[in-house]
């Protein structure tokens, strides 16, 4: 009897801990790892998916090979490419260095960000090398008188520069104030209205997953959702659940269904689609997950989707290239070059492998794989 | 019959298309990309081109074993060289820096910048190498009340340092508001009253084709244009447009036209001439076209410039040298060093090769050519 009573006591303890524990932030940090885990089991590819991911593997190098322009010493500055990212706010300043100082080290001439003022010198101060604009301005700071005069401002300032892209990279560390979300949604459509390419990427996705018109039907929009990101876009889009069974059925439907814009999904193996064709990169890789990678990787895509698009445009060209969409060349080549230099760092500098890390292997992954000379 | 309408209807369409496209961004934007690769094939060097380059190409690497000057140890600081850079704006801070710190790798005892008080912290956190100011003003900071107040302080400023300058660098990264560009107006008169070399670069050269009495007749004043800025002296002095057959002939009347100054046209080779003589540098050089190479250069020049200067006002100069113009041989190993450092830079780095990876490599270019010991 005094057992059963100490037991039915401690059935009363335990159901007493789970009320307390059910609401505190242990409790809600397990939740969430265990959510995590799961997310992570549903991305175990199934052997069906393994066979299909096999049969749509591209060849990466030899496309990196035969879009990567020659170093022509007749070439001038700016040649090579000119890329922007609008991203960096009072809160992000990394994000926008990585994608930046990523495109100059990929081989591009020339990388400009425009930010904040809050966010400008900062960046400047990580790196000399980059076109630092503290133009952008965020809600705190504008009256609501004055939200229509400087947000005209930003986009004359903007404006100016435009037509000598070769790219944007909407997003990286964009934050989500909704004057400034604003200002870049004009962005956006003046960059569209230029036909220059666009890859969005971070709080830009955010953005876009919100207002879908901003890239729907613009074949030369890139999207290039992580895991969550990549669940908020099906589940706005496609008004489903993530579909790992046949995931790249899925991003074909995606893709097709926001009107040919290529969209690369990152994770174990990345896929890409335009609605048209769908491809995966499996090659090399990381184990690693430090942040930032995703910004190496929009900062990359812009570059080869330029050389890409440089590469199809001219009347020589004479390659055979399975794919002449310059965008999903373009997803193919950043996902691959990223790849390789995040092995190479861990390769050096194990788990204790950062950003920047991976940031000075990117040369050397593109020597090793299309040398200069 | 069915065919010709047929034909004509597509004449009629493709004409159609093109009136729409010629308005569109679309076209817009693909003539701008025509005129960037048309830019490059203007730039191919015709045959008689060549042959004429290979007649004026100087040997470099002994001219510059001649001016740099012995290290002795009973010199004292400033007397290898005391250089200041007049520029850095809110936009851009990078240029000025990599003008300033070439200075010093090169071999300059002391390097200054003058900026704005915005961009000085940021050229600060770049290097504590550097003596940077922060005393110039941006309109948007100075009502038009206090314009001349603020005009003169900043003049006196610069004023109290001006006679220990062996050369001034006008124009990395200093923009073009209005209001600061007629206070470096005023520095660059003061410059030239006061008989100091100016070596005008980016927004300096913008300033300078728009006032060209701010230069005009100054023997000690180097313009470096790149093809751009080129063409738009061109278009404003001679009237005409650029000829790339007799380069070395046009770049003669240029300078001549502009009463002796010296040019330094940059390209494929590098063309320099005072008006008098021509000289080519074709030496080494890399492929990679990353911006800031060319406040690289402007940095280099000072300090040639200034050796040669101290080189040939020294008594007991005996040196073999074919031309006494010290702008003239600072042009040239100003070209041939970068063109060395960039080729070592490439060596190593390849296509991911910055402007920072150049800089780093000024030290051993000079060393090769000309040992301190």
């Amino acid at each position: 009897m005094l057992m059963k009573d100490g037991m039915n006591s401690r059935l009363l303890l335990d159901c007493a801990k789970s009320c307390i524990l059910a609401s505190s932030p242990v409790f809600r940090r397990q939740q969430f790892l265990i959510r995590c885990v799961g997310g992570s089991i549903d991305h175990q590819p199934h052997s069906r998916n393994m066979q299909a991911l096999r049969s749509i593997e591209v060849d990466s190098e030899s496309l990196i090979r035969a879009i990567t322009p020659a170093l022509d010493p007749t070439r001038h500055k700016g040649q090579a490419g000119n890329i922007a990212v609008i991203g960096g706010c009072r809160e992000y300043t990394g994000a926008p260095y990585f994608a930046a100082i990523s495109a100059l080290k990929i081989g591009a001439d020339l990388s400009h960000v425009f930010c904040t003022k809050d966010a400008a010198p900062v960046i400047k101060s990580y790196s000399p090398e980059l076109i630092v604009h503290p133009i952008l301005e965020e809600s705190y700071s504008v009256g609501d008188e004055n939200k229509r005069s400087v947000s005209s401002k930003v986009l004359a300032e903007v404006d100016k520069w435009m037509e000598r892209f070769d790219c944007l990279v909407i997003g990286p560390g964009l934050g989500r104030d909704p004057f400034l979300l604003d200002c870049v949604s004009e962005i956006m459509r003046h960059a569209r209205q230029s036909n220059i390419p666009i890859v969005i990427d971070g709080d830009g996705l955010f953005l876009v997953t919100n207002n879908l018109d901003l890239v729907s039907g613009y074949p030369l929009a890139v999207l290039t959702p992580n895991v969550n990101e990549y669940k908020r876009l099906v589940q706005k889009v496609l008004s489903s659940e993530v579909d790992n069974v046949d995931a790249p059925q899925e991003l074909l439907s995606l893709a097709k269904q926001i009107g040919g814009v290529t969209i690369l999904r990152k994770g174990n193996s990345d896929l890409i689609s335009d609605g048209d064709t769908v491809k995966s990169v499996s090659i090399y890789g990381s184990p690693r997950r430090c942040g930032g990678q995703g910004d190496i990787l929009s900062g990359s895509v812009a570059v080869f989707l330029s050389w890409a698009r440089q590469h199809i445009l001219t009347a020589d060209s004479n390659s055979n290239l399975s794919c002449k969409n310059p965008t999903v060349l373009g997803c193919i080549a950043g996902s691959a070059i990223l790849r390789k230099a995040a092995s190479l760092a861990f390769l050096n500098k194990n788990r204790s492998t950062v950003t920047g890390d991976i940031i000075e292997c990117l040369g050397k992954s593109l020597e090793g794989i299309s040398p200069a000379s």
